[in-house]
């Protein structure tokens, strides 16, 4: 199975409706299209920062996977709101730096007009899974 | 209606069950059970960091939003990652500072066991919306 | 006075040799020519964290400033260290949303080969100071 | 030589006014005197966002170390600026997740009177060192 076939399949993901794109050569994408139900509020369509965040934390992972081919826990996410996010959001990332046991990955998030909703920064392990973790992948 | 009733009206909170538990004099507190549909993962049970990092954002507002009584957006939150989430997550939190535009929120997400799972500081906007922010409360 | 030269005035930044050259239309440069004593070893050259960090914190800030042309005192300031700094260090700053009450600014900063060392990220207060700031301009 | 003497002859926190006084069981402590040079500013004395950063991630060090035995680099740090610092400083430290590679460890600091000045939080290196790194500690 491939990498964003790997991501896709995630229960989470999907619940979101997000979708990985690209996970290849210490880069990542992927996209959200904005639901009715991704919103804090229920009369408008602005979405939670959760959303963000989730697809921040996914479109990074993307890129840091394909440092390692395994699983690639985050250790820590940061995320600065740029802009409230009314539209479909699209998600890149690139390892900025990779190496030892940890990647670092920026992330950008803009929206269908291009606008910038959000910028991320996290850091990844991408080393030395315990034999007994969690987030193994499936064979 | 009240502050709580208001997040748990919020569309995304309902799609991942987040319930806000406390919403008053600078604290907050939630929890979300947890379900396969939370997964990074679709053989085992582990919570997707998006999954964490919603929890966060949203229980951190809960104590923003105390200090204002309007809507909080969020201006940028850090997510350090604990240990795996594999049960049902409960979120504290606290304002650190508050005053001026801005307030400061310290969060704490822990499993049913009491293991701290996640730490979040998160900073929010707590006034100065302007009047057509897509994201005011309803009447 | 101009930006840069208020900057070069600032006590601590004569105390580490930082110089600000560059504040104008949402930008910032500045370097910091390494010596012994900003080694966190008495025997090998290498900056301690702080003297990156601040580096970072100054550079931000002028970039900051030049929105606004009053002092914007530092909210919160990330920093991502990518490789030990052992050499003098340049950076360059760029505000990425500018508006309302605050600034979010990136920094780079790399060494004299153009080897990336750090990557931080700062918000900054530009606006709204209070009458009694202790951190006011002087005229 | 113990963990808070290493501390003390590191040239930067020399240059400074840095004083570690606890490096033990996961707990860090310090102290830094607050003087003119520390200033941003040349007529008042409000500290330089640096220093402040600079005296989180030697205490937050502190702490990490103790976990270890060996020097900590330092992989990403954030500090949150809770009030303006003008007198002198004061700073603990606390390791919250210690283990495999990595140490996150949370720092206050505060100034003479217990105002909270900053909150910070660091990730270090705990292990793994390469053999030629530039930080290693003299024998």
């Amino acid at each position: 199975m491939n990498a964003t076939d790997r991501f896709n399949r995630q229960p989470f993901q999907k619940l979101l409706g997000i979708e990985i794109t690209e996970s290849a050569d210490g880069r990542g994408a992927g996209q959200l299209p904005l639901r009715q139900e991704h919103s804090s509020n229920p009369e408008t369509l602005v979405a939670h920062g959760g959303v963000v965040g989730a697809l921040v934390d996914s479109v990074g992972g993307a890129a840091a996977v394909s440092l390692c081919d395994e699983p690639t826990p985050t250790i820590d996410l940061r995320v600065d709101y740029r802009a409230p996010a009314t539209d479909d959001l699209f998600a890149t990332s690139e390892v900025v730096r990779g190496g030892g046991q940890t990647a670092l990955v920026d992330v950008e998030v803009r929206d269908a007009a291009e606008t910038p909703v959000a910028s991320g920064r996290g850091l990844y392990k991408i080393g030395g899974r315990p034999a007994d973790a969690p987030w193994g992948f499936e064979e």
